[in-house]
């Protein structure tokens, strides 16, 4: 419970540190490809947000930022597809899915190895940042707009010391630097060229033992 | 105390809210201009920069970002001098100050009728963001870079149902959507046209008693 300014700052403050740990305390291993949605055609995909907001409604997403350490900067761990557009893990809730459940469910699914059983040991921290899409051809806003179709939340994943991932043979992961990505939304897209700002007010504690 | 992810994302989740109260539930009236420092030539202000890092070091300015409701959407309080550039209320903490007292102190300073004794009712929430500046010259980022010469702190300010604001004379105070900032830094620059990011985890409550 906050009563009062001060308080509530110092409960903010342990939120605020972010312990990140070095991209080699984590092993990377490879799995079966996943199906790639965006291999269809632009048409295509509308067409099925189309039919699916009809059937549901709000199209919620939630994407997680996961954080290592390399070169003494805090890195992004970025999905890139057929060697040209980058997400962030991640994906469409379904329908009646918690934000947090259906964000594990889609972390395990894109990082670990099918039937692991470390689903539950994703620690999903607080939403950073959220982004709408009034329409499915427009590009997303940081601000609600009148109509919304589409809502993806952004929520920061505090990583383990050590995790083994399995990454899908038809994708790459990489660990991109905060800079490289502030500003850069020809290359990474609006949503992840914003992230330097979202987590601008985090302090990283590097941990190396 | 935080002992596991979902425990940790509801108690998040209080502080998402943020109610807000209709422009009409405050007053604005004026009181004596403030020095206007901008008013020195570009070269007068890094000289000066220069050598207040060079007696104290990195240098902190801290703004407050103050809601209110317009057209059943949010806008950002914002101080305009010269009829030209923008700026959020707030400014550089004296050494030693704390982030929230020396901010309570320049909002107070900004934009309260000079002696008013309510300086204690700001009720100032979460940094929601940083920029660092690594040399005077430059444009703020939004990471820490190598070397930091300034850093600005944005904080949440909750306002509170009603208040009795006092502009300087030389500036004017506007109320700007949030539609109309995002990715308008040629207007409002970096640092202010980044607001919407910054403000998009949070769900806005109009009240309007």
């Amino acid at each position: 419970m906050e009563n009062g300014s001060n308080s509530s700052s110092s409960n903010n403050n342990n939120n605020m540190v972010v312990v990140i740990y070095p991209l080699s305390h984590y092993y990377f291993g490879s799995k079966e490809a996943l199906p790639d949605k965006e291999e269809d055609s632009f048409t295509e995909r509308i067409q099925r947000m189309r039919s699916n907001y009809a059937a549901h409604g709000l199209r919620t997403c939630v994407q997680g930022v996961l954080l290592v350490e390399l070169y003494q900067q805090p890195h992004v761990l970025l999905l890139q597809v057929r060697n040209s557009f980058f997400k962030l893990p991640g994906g469409r809730l379904r329908p009646g899915e918690s934000d947090i459940g259906g964000l594990k469910r889609k972390l395990s699914r894109k990082l670990l190895h099918s039937g692991s059983d470390s689903s539950c040991d994703w620690e999903i921290g607080e939403c950073i940042g959220m982004w709408w899409r009034s329409d499915f051809e427009t590009l997303p806003c940081p601000y609600l707009p009148r109509k919304a179709k589409e809502c993806t939340k952004l929520f920061l994943v505090r990583l383990q010391m050590t995790q083994k991932f399995a990454v899908p043979k038809n994708m790459r992961l990489l660990a991109v630097p905060l800079c490289q990505l502030y500003d850069n939304d020809k290359t990474y897209g609006t949503i992840i060229s914003g992230l330097p700002q979202l987590l601008s007010k985090f302090s990283f504690t590097i941990v190396r033992e």
